[in-house]
């Protein structure tokens, strides 16, 4: 492995699988020019590791292509900064990618290693499984909404934690597995519509934090706020005493190939705010 | 290997050494706004492609981050045609991505497998190794200055030929190899910094178009032109028989780790324009 030829050279361990995702993070779409830059940096390392725990993979390697208008010391420092951060604290290594001068973007390629049948797919959920979630949703979306109320849900917009720590824990348990970044409907949508399945859940069991759930709009935070990486997962129900601290179960898959939002399981009208991609 | 999931999955040939190589392409620094679509959608890979030629591993799979200020379907299709059409002349598989809103910028990471013996490294070269480059150089930067002058200068600079071709005839030849891009005296400087060697030059055995060598600015391209991707390497003198067609020697390797540019072995002064690497 190593920086200063035209590339880098990975050492595969052989685990037979290489996982690798890739994104794109432009300034004004996914955050903007005065937002801090330290927290820039650990968000758009924390995205990219979001998608290998959705995978089921420990994220190794990643290459990090930094475009910037110019070269400002004190930005690209806190920038550097919030990425380093999250890498060592994940001990992964960067690999390499280069600097270009140009509007501000920053595209990150993240890889890890993993036999495949360790390795989540959306497209892997059962009618029956039970349907969880990670941590809290909506808190992001929240917190774009309304700056400055609640600094845990700051923290969730600007510095999210990537659920790394869930990937051991539902190794042998989670079916299929998708993170909650476009909002849990877009992308329990995602999941059905790979899994050829339907779902069914009930808005009262998602966990949401108090602050939001005080408010009329909370729903909407819950059901299409976007940008909180928590995990969304599906496991089959004699697997529930497995099911780890900080998931909570949500619904059910089911072989209707539609998406039902229910209130104590009697379904309810939802004005389908950014979900967008599931018919 | 999918493309759907957060991650594209690649099955490692068990050659034990990946390469990866990533380019970030910025509109206005690397192409222009009317550049032909087709040509930018060529050149971005080529450019690429041609970082996996400098290390002698042949490209296997890639993935792109396509940034653009709105979707133009014209432009889109331009793009994905001159870059399809030279992916699959390679027979390289397109393995993930995505597209964002924003300045129109691109992405191309590559990956390629080789077991590590095969590798080039710029570090590599030896005192005594003769130095080659292939094809002709300046040929872009006398397009850029001249265009619609000469068309296989066009060519050269618009969709220019990543130089694939050579990696199976420099395997068992060249110590160390780099792909110009920067100009001869910026990369062939790498390759000395890299190998605390030096180099001396003939600037009459530097194989150049005969349109540009007509020209009273010819050695100005040749020596400090970039974008030629053409490839530039060091070789033991006793394999000179083995050398490829298309290939000039241009020097040798030095001890002495400065890079002279001379003219029949006679050194002479040189205005070192774009020549900032080496020292």
């Amino acid at each position: 492995m190593g920086i200063g030829d035209d590339a880098a050279i990975l050492k595969c361990n052989g685990l037979d699988k290489l996982v690798v995702s890739t994104d794109t993070l432009v300034e004004g779409t996914h955050f903007k020019v005065d937002d801090d830059a330290n927290d820039i940096g650990h968000k758009c390392l924390a995205v990219s590791f979001s998608d290998l725990a959705s995978m089921g993979v420990k994220p190794q390697w990643v290459t990090l292509n930094l475009t910037m208008p110019e070269f400002q010391s004190y930005w690209f420092e806190g920038f550097i900064n919030g990425f380093a951060d999250l890498l060592s604290k994940h001990d992964v290594a960067l690999i390499g990618g280069d600097t270009t001068q140009g509007p501000c973007a920053v595209t990150i390629t993240v890889f890890g290693e993993a036999p495949l049948e360790d390795i989540k797919r959306r497209g892997h959920a059962q009618v029956g499984d039970l349907i969880a979630v990670t941590g809290y949703l909506g808190s992001a979306a929240f917190a774009l909404a309304n700056p400055y109320l609640d600094a845990l849900c700051d923290k969730a917009l600007h510095r999210p934690t990537p659920r790394l720590d869930m990937i051991e824990p539902l190794k042998n348990i989670a079916n299929a597995v998708i993170d909650v970044s476009d909002g849990l409907l877009a992308d329990l949508g995602h999941i059905c519509l790979s899994s050829n399945v339907g779902a069914k859940i009930n808005v009262e069991q998602i966990p949401v934090r108090p602050v939001i759930k005080s408010q009329s709009d909370w729903l909407q935070h819950a059901l299409t706020g976007g940008d909180d990486y928590q995990l969304c997962f599906t496991f089959p129900e004699h697997k529930k005493n497995k099911l780890p601290k900080d998931c909570s179960i949500i619904g059910v898959v089911t072989a209707n190939p539609q998406l039902q939002v229910c209130h104590h399981n009697e379904p309810i009208t939802f004005q389908r705010f950014g979900y967008a991609h599931f018919n």
